[in-house]
């Protein structure tokens, strides 16, 4: 960390607990969160920060926001937890569940990577693959969760998620020496990395230790974009086969919150294809950075940003989940 | 961190970088080292804390030799480098060749998990697949070097590799609030880790910085393991079958040097098999904690050493690579 600023909320230590002051969570479940690395250097022309969420436990910024919700649950007395996940929101709960002592269920698309798949397994989680589309698999863990009593932990729902995935800003904050970046840039699908960010950025605006909060651009790919509009409601859409399997969500329940928020920020929402995404991903593994292929559309949508990100600007770009996920 | 001791050598920021004041580097070459997580917990009456060096940028602990390694390569004017390696150097090597604008060969057998192999060739390294022993590749690779001007940047043999991991006492020493453990336990095959963990300590304790060196336990396979002996010298092996791919090491290069190492802080080194690797990996991944089959053989070597390690007995255990690397 470049500095610290002092605040009597923020312990010691790092990682997510580092502000559990700020979260409402009395016991915190760990499985020893780093604070991500920021790896700064320039991008075309850029000065770009990369922050790599792929060095948290399983892997992915999801357990950012699921350590806050399991420790949450546990809290309220829960004994087992249902999710529907493209894979790396299912494996983080399956961790935080293992370490909690909490049953898991986690429903996944028969299409998500086999190395994810077996992830959710290794941590003893119950594992529903389902045929059919990404909302097929949502109405499937929707109904065990009626039918049963667990609790439905998703990731897309539940406010507790955003409170994990506000720490991402948090620790930038710290890592660039108190300061908020001219701009976020990172993928969105169900937005609860980006929805958490601009909160983030927000609570910092509103305690008076950052003067501005930063322009936030969201992107989306060509194949799944209901976000890509200029009304106030997710637009209808047909999905796609794309490489960026984290983000192929085609109705986001807080698709209308995703927009205004945006907006607010003075940010946009974009849509790339997957030519983009390979070529970013190429140019990110040759120069040492390995990310699953969901992850290298914010770096592809930098390329498409030039006008909004001009040179010089400083630009934080969340590597949201290791390539050793889903290795391409 | 629970304290930062003072020392005016240490640098801002977290991970290997930090100690750059105590490395024989003039210009780092970083992915993102992040000081990697402590996880503290009792565990069969020990007090053992896990430290999670699957955080680093390519997954195992290999990044900490290899971000030193090469960037001194670099600022002695290398221009390509060559590795023999089970996968995880090799992959961290190809990294931080990528990162540096290095040539990278690495030689690897053909058994090496397909994964680790993928990785390698992800970073845009020239990926030599060996039919044949562990002996075979490194002949292979050597040959390479010989014929080719190419540095031969084995892990195994080059001292600043040591140098780099070093840092890991380092940061177990500040995340112990400037105190030593009372032992450490570590998968050893070529020794890397065990040996800068060692001289790490030895470093602290000759600066008047902890009171003791712990004791150091290596943990081999019963499949391989050349350093179970009485004598002074590695013992001739025949290597079998084991899930332990990263320590099948029948002839490490340090072995005398690993020997005298571990006798001289107390130590010991034992071997474990097969059916006690997994039995850990098991309790691990039930635990949330997710590791290569490598890594679990120290958890295992654990229950092998109630009669050096009392209840109360506080223990350092390195988790070498995250089970992304190998999913089993």
């Amino acid at each position: 960390m470049t500095s610290a600023p002092a605040d009597p909320l923020i312990s010691d230590g790092q990682g997510v607990w580092r502000y559990r002051g700020w979260l409402p969570v009395d016991t915190p479940i760990s499985l020893g969160e780093p604070t991500t690395p920021l790896l700064r250097q320039t991008w075309h022309g850029l000065d770009v920060g990369f922050k790599l969420e792929g060095a948290l436990p399983t892997g992915s910024f999801k357990d950012r926001g699921v350590a806050v919700l399991a420790s949450w649950l546990v809290q309220h007395g829960a004994r087992a937890a249902v999710i529907d996940s493209s894979g790396n929101a299912g494996a983080s709960l399956a961790a935080y569940c293992a370490r909690a002592g909490l049953a898991c269920h986690v429903f996944a698309p028969q299409s998500a990577s086999p190395g994810k798949l077996r992830q959710i397994a290794a941590y003893g989680a119950e594992l529903h693959s389902i045929a059919g589309s990404r909302q097929d698999v949502s109405d499937a863990a929707l109904a065990h969760a009626l039918a049963t009593g667990d609790v439905y932990a998703s990731h897309a729902w539940n406010p507790l998620f955003l409170a994990g995935t506000q720490t991402f800003a948090y620790e930038a904050w710290e890592q660039l020496g108190g300061t908020a970046p001219d701009a976020v840039v990172l993928p969105v699908g169900a937005g609860t990395l980006l929805l958490g960010i601009i909160r983030g950025y927000a609570a910092l605006h509103t305690a008076g230790l950052i003067d501005r909060i930063p322009r936030v651009y969201g992107i989306q790919s060509t194949a799944c974009a209901p976000l890509v509009t200029d009304t106030t409601e997710p637009a209808p859409v047909t999905v796609g086969d794309t490489a960026a399997e984290g983000i192929r969500i085609a109705r986001p329940p807080r698709g209308r919150s995703i927009l205004s928020s945006v907006r607010d920020t003075g940010g946009q929402i974009i849509a790339v294809d997957d030519e983009a995404l390979w070529r970013a991903h190429d140019e990110l593994r040759l120069s040492g950075i390995y990310v699953e292929p969901t992850s290298a559309i914010a770096v592809a949508g930098l390329a498409s940003l030039t006008n909004q990100l001009t040179p010089g600007t400083t630009v934080l770009v969340p590597i949201t989940a290791t390539g050793l996920k889903s290795p391409a």
